[in-house]
């Protein structure tokens, strides 16, 4: 599709290698190489998979980055969604380097830096749109967009093999609440000019259509503001879409109720946007969440966090009598403005009728709008950008999937459109691309303050005492004699309620014994065999009596 | 809205009591009494929440009715879902009374009675539409509707304080795959005597409409494998949906195609719905698995369990080449029959992305309808039975709440529409219902062969066990000198990989050791506080090191 510019034919590939990878949906970190650059697009990261007990998230494996450290440019930041920057501050400890992004995309890394400690060793630049910065061999430059947050911008990456534009999560909003529509122009400017390969959000490319713009819901507010004019009104969003929370603040002032946010992530955004000018509060409108209780009920608006049923965030807490200040009950209304992240289905289900057990007017349909682009949106981004090579990104298997049919239909040969795994290395330039290796990638799990520290086997444990806990089998055994000087004595914790299996357990234990006996009779004395022997007949014994499998773990003491 | 009856408004009530409950979604049963009777309407069990962690499954405390147990005249069901009758082989066992139900519920229920060895002891007994069975002082009506399972019944519960009518899961389906449409006119008959009070399934009372006749699927699937002409075909479906196997076989034969039917759950159900003529199979359509390959892929179906990304279940196994006999790979099509049941859109999302990358050809939309009564179905229930007291049944606290509102809306007051908690007991007659007392009901865990035996103690040390591990510390003391003999020795499970972690492990021993050998010296050798000594070091340390609390069990040995 795109023009030849015959000066890029020949001459060294640029490298695109993706870090986070499919199995890790949120972890988005790519790394574009060219000869002695490397530059890093976003450094997101990943809450972890159902499996992944006691994790609190998951970071990418920059292997790869710090094997090349010296040769790192720079982190280039889309938008400051978690997907995106989580992982900066666990990164940036192990491989310096600056970052840049947009206005309030800067304020949140900021914000994040400033926990970690990392202020003041993190070089910095805030980029304005259509703005670009020198890396090395690439040239960057901050293209507007629109998406749940402000701020979010594209990437035109130049390189000497090419352009590539990187959409980063994005849409099309004509209208949007604060600042301007994407740049389209621009779109079309460097699209005329020649890419190479367009790098696009697919996370809406199942959807037809257009996903309508923000502004929409300001008219869906006044109209549920109007329909509930008597009660308290609770509405729960995402913490870091500005733009609905300047929605809620526009319609709470134009029917004379006053605000409170609650729910620490959002009140940090909120600040965070207040500062860099990026919402706009009429005064006297927001008070604090202790002065609520001086107005009716009907003069108050809560912004809250928990729209997706997290059990600690503040609206479970409001649902279930646990809020030190608020307790949602009779009269008021819950709006939720938000949609369930998949996989979230089930606890916001449980707010929600937690909600109406209370006595609360709960609304949760049709008060949100995505931030990703439809089908319609995607073509006109592939119209005018008229790529080369197609890299679908962002979204799981089956959305890449839906864009690379979108791409096709386009008039994309099918052999142009790469849908990338972790780790692939896509070299390209005008004349050929192609995946030519692999390096290594994955997840590095976080817990408390542990990075990487717990791993398959910790994990793999972790699920068997999940599933049928433990039983410990304690002994002393004489140093010198090996005779038994005290035990086996069977401990267990989460395999079963002991005082129901008193006999179960002594049971047991009796058979333990025995088999150790046994052993030491036949002058077995090895703690190898009397531990394997240990599990063998205890783990029989306990598959025939209950049909479980709790872990089993013998101790032997020498005395 | 019921007509009065003079001669039922005085004496004693009919008693309603819940005992399965909201909590548990699913473990559906329900006692009605009067007087000397008790009939239990279903027997259903739960599947496990998320934080039962190790469950299988869970079954209703029946505590009341075995109080009552010489009163218990039998139990009515209305058809053959798990959440209906999944619980009566662990029931009967404690409760022996007769099973009443149609054909292939009863059919089903033998099943499970045989693998329990329970089919000598119980008495049952078939009863046809139209059909009543006496039960001490009731008599019930089986009334023919429509589900997603064949064969299932409302129940005209005539009692000498009213006639309740209790329409199980139903929809209204005037073009059913399989035997009648509902029996509307013996619901106008009997609501046109006068009904007291209504129970009626919930599930759907938030959508408008009606909902779609099984048929319209037939068509579906014609058009499906019109456009799938050239490849093998899977389709996933519920193991029970005897009528949508009916309609894939119908199809597949209308396109010459040979049948296999794949998962344990479904082999049986189909099996015992041939034997009941519940299906009609054509003659040499159905193969056995293992004969497929004689057969190219264009004249393949292969109808499968795991429709809801059971991971243990014939399609996820296909799916990650861990099927004995099949692997899905380009060029099959696979279809999903099915919406995926809240809670399960990311397992089942994750066997689609994993089916798709295999090179499959994936659909998982619009090939299903719902087995349950939107609200127009709802309301024309009501305007034929006309009940005096409406009772939502069946369904989350929302969708209850929802039948309230389409009750109170077709003029029922609001003091006479009753939502129920588990074990409310619930005293109606003509003249007058209330809610006057609460019986003892919960959940029983069932774990292995355990039934009841894991709690709420062993559950929430399996949470703690999961999240953080385990870290156990064993010592040997000397039985006349309380001197410390051997240990303290840490083991840890899930906690921390150790090889990473050893001097983490070792300044832990430390730590402890120092504060034993400090209690030692100071003369404490009582065990209690040698305990609550480790527990209370070792927890400061790995907090402060690592913000993690593993489960800390400190065991002592005396030598």
């Amino acid at each position: 599709m795109s023009k030849k510019k015959e000066n890029k034919t020949s001459g060294p590939k640029l490298k695109i290698i993706p870090l986070g990878g499919l199995e890790q949906i949120g972890m988005n970190i790519t790394a574009f190489e060219y000869e002695d650059s490397i530059l890093v697009v976003d450094c997101g990261l990943a809450f972890p998979a159902d499996d992944m007990l006691g994790i609190d998230l998951v970071i990418p494996d920059i292997s790869y980055l710090r094997d090349n450290a010296d040769r790192v440019k720079g982190f280039v930041i889309t938008h400051g969604h978690e997907d995106h920057i989580g992982a900066l501050p666990y990164i940036l400890k192990e491989l310096n380097a600056p970052v840049y992004a947009t206005r309030l995309t800067m304020g949140i890394i900021e914000h994040k830096l400033t926990e970690h400690g990392l202020m003041k060793g993190t070089k910095r630049k805030v980029v304005k749109f259509g703005q670009s910065v020198n890396l090395g061999q690439f040239r960057v430059e901050f293209i507007k967009t629109n998406h749940s947050i402000v701020d979010a911008a594209a990437l035109a990456i130049y390189s000497p093999a090419g352009v590539v534009i990187h959409t980063g999560d994005f849409k099309v909003d004509f209208t949007p609440v604060y600042g301007d529509a994407i740049d389209l122009q621009r779109f079309a400017e460097i699209g005329k000019k020649g890419v190479l390969a367009l790098m696009c959000d697919s996370t809406n490319a199942e959807r037809p259509g257009f996903t309508p713009s923000e502004k929409t819901l300001g008219r869906t507010f006044d109209t549920l503001f109007e329909e509930h004019k008597n009660t308290r009104i609770f509405v729960a969003t995402f913490a870091s879409n500005v733009d609905r929370v300047q929605q809620i603040i526009n319609t709470a002032y134009k029917f004379g109720r006053k605000v409170a946010v609650e729910g620490r992530s959002m009140v940090n955004i909120i600040d965070t946007a207040s500062e860099l000018d990026c919402i706009t509060i009429p005064e006297n409108t927001l008070v604090d969440l202790d002065q609520m209780k001086n107005y009716p009920a009907e003069k108050q608006v809560i912004i809250t966090t928990g729209s997706q049923g997290e059990s600690m965030a503040a609206l479970s807490r409001m649902a279930n009598n646990m809020h030190r200040k608020i307790t949602i009950g009779p009269g008021d209304t819950v709006i939720f403005s938000s949609n369930p992240i998949p996989g979230n289905e089930k606890p916001i289900t449980k707010v929600i009728n937690e909600l109406i057990r209370k006595g609360a007017d709960v609304i949760f349909q049709d008060v949100h709008v995505s931030g990703h682009a439809c089908q319609e949106e995607i073509k006109l981004i592939y119209t005018l950008v008229q790529p080369k090579y197609a890299i679908p990104v962002h979204g799981e298997y089956k959305h890449l999937k839906a864009q690379a049919k979108i791409a096709e239909n386009l008039g994309i040969p099918k052999d142009k459109i790469f849908i990338l795994s972790s780790g692939d290395v896509l070299e390209l330039n005008e004349e050929s691309a192609a995946v030519t290796d692999k390096v290594i990638t994955g997840g590095i799990l976080v817990d408390g303050l542990g990075v990487g520290d717990v791993g398959n086997v910790v994990l793999r444990d972790r699920q068997h005492l999940a599933e049928d806990g433990i039983m410990i089998v304690v002994m002393s055994l004489d140093k010198a004699s090996g005779e038994l000087l005290a035990g086996p004595d069977i401990v267990s914790r989460g395999f079963v309620y002991v005082r129901e299996a008193d006999e179960l357990i002594e049971e047991a234990r009796l058979t333990v014994d025995e088999a150790i006996q046994g052993c030491l009779d036949r002058g077995i004395t090895d703690w190898g065999k009397l531990k394997s022997t240990t599990k063998d007949v205890l783990s029989d014994y306990v598959w025939k009596k209950t049909k479980r499998r709790p872990m089993i773990l013998p101790i032997i003491m020498e005395v």
